[in-house]
């Protein structure tokens, strides 16, 4: 992004439990709740030289530990999968920016000018929250992609193993682009490869999930069982390393009907944000204020 | 760590399905699975100098992209949760270190020297992969931290809403020490704080959530028909977005029992993990192999 295109800030004050304006596919997960808040937007205007007015934003930008590039360090992560999307380099106008625009921006070190994630692509990355670290140096843009977040088209830019390629160069071409994925995505990664060796069968290796991707009665028939004995823990007072076990057997049973369904657990997580977060409750609010 | 205890290097040849051996505490997700495979390890030896024999470990070091300085970014993830634990910097000694000991490693710019996360706390964080991104400089740390990652004391190192600073200062005193959390823990957390209010009520207001943290019946009523409804989206071939609101009913309800009986999800997160992950394929392979 050339720096005659950057956006521009103002000031402007919001009313109590209103939400302000953003442009069309940004997520509107903003925290504004507390009276009457300032924030700093991005309008549409464009020129040469921005405008910070807006003093908490100096504080805060004061307040980051710059190296002697004035850079610090951003990484993007989902907010429902946790998946870390990318990681890049920030300065003040940088951070400035996705402050107030609420895409995720960055500070391009070999051209030397801000990008924002998804101005080539339109695959921005719509955030929810910012959050810094203790030494103030380091940056978590908490955000809702819009697509997949790499240039070559994976979900994510980490998707080389350094342990596949230490072992053996073959295994590593099989399993290519096989994400940096913790264990809940692992496990739904794991039920969906199993569903594609169900419907294209090459080997007659047999498993419990395949069996429950095709006998549908047989799953949830054990998803109501495992239901009741995560239950009867409870009723019955069994320790918590039971409690975890039968939670473990219910997530897993439900997640391979999610895939029987063609759902993600990214979906799902997606459904309890909208529901209980914050922002939720403030869209309810604004809509109700609105209507 | 000075240069003069560093760990040090050696070829060691594993034969198939066999596991090496880790120091105590470490976490054996090795991905060793392939034939006769070669895999560089930490010896006890300390010495002045180390000597990297593994050919592989040399190519793989020397395909990162060290920037100017020889650095590049690693994150360190929890591999159940998917918390962004801290983030530091990497040179090549700090990646071999973290190969061979499994041990999350980094090269402190201020120090100019290695560090182990963990050498003063004990806190480590046992490394069951690393990523490198498609730019081949910035690493992902995929590990599960023996306990606190920060040196405050708290869980992980990012822990100040940006958002939050710039809304309203009060807003951040009260909400001190929230960390960047992903929906999933977002929740969890919602629901632990309704098991406090519960416990030590200070207003009248009433919640669902805190109803069904002291209804048990009402709970598990809730539980089996919410698993109930999940199945019947699968039986009566409802759409896919009933069937992903009803799996978030099935787990939020599921997680308020959780919270009853004091159980995190990352408890259940490491169940499913250690049941399905490769690692622990190979941990039941192994065991049958030695016995």
């Amino acid at each position: 992004m050339a720096a005659s295109s950057l956006h521009c800030f103002q000031l402007v004050k919001f009313p109590s439990g209103s939400r302000p304006f953003f442009p069309a596919g940004s997520y509107g997960g903003c925290r504004i709740k507390n009276k009457s808040c300032h924030l700093v937007f991005a309008s549409a205007k464009k020129t040469d030289q921005c405008l910070f007015t807006d003093s908490k934003v100096q504080t805060l930008l004061d307040s980051v530990k710059w190296d002697e590039k004035g850079l610090a360090v951003a990484i993007a992560q989902n907010v429902d999968t946790g998946d870390i999307l990318m990681q890049g380099f920030i300065n003040r106008d940088a951070l400035a920016t996705t402050i107030s625009s609420r895409k995720a921006t960055f500070y391009s070190r070999s051209r030397s000018t801000l990008w924002t994630k998804g101005e080539t692509s339109s695959n921005f990355i719509n955030i929810l929250d910012i959050f810094i670290d203790c030494d103030r140096d380091s940056i978590i843009y908490l955000g809702k992609p819009d697509g997949p977040t790499c240039h070559t088209g994976a979900e994510t830019c980490y998707y080389t193993s350094v342990f596949d390629q230490l072992n053996d160069q073959q295994l590593q071409q099989v399993e290519e682009n096989k994400l940096a994925r913790t264990t809940l995505y692992s496990l739904e990664s794991t039920i969906a490869q199993r569903k594609a060796e169900v419907a294209a069968p090459r080997d007659g290796k047999s498993s419990w999930t395949k069996r429950l991707l095709v006998e549908h009665n047989l799953l949830c028939s054990k998803i109501r069982e495992e239901a009741d004995e995560l239950c009867r823990t409870l009723e019955e007072n069994e320790d918590n390393s039971r409690t975890a076990s039968e939670m473990g057997d219910v997530l897993y049973h439900a997640m391979v009907l999610l895939a029987v369904k063609d759902v993600k657990i990214e979906d799902v997580l997606e459904v309890l944000r909208r529901r209980f977060s914050r922002s939720g409750i403030e869209e309810k609010r604004s809509r109700k204020a609105q209507g």
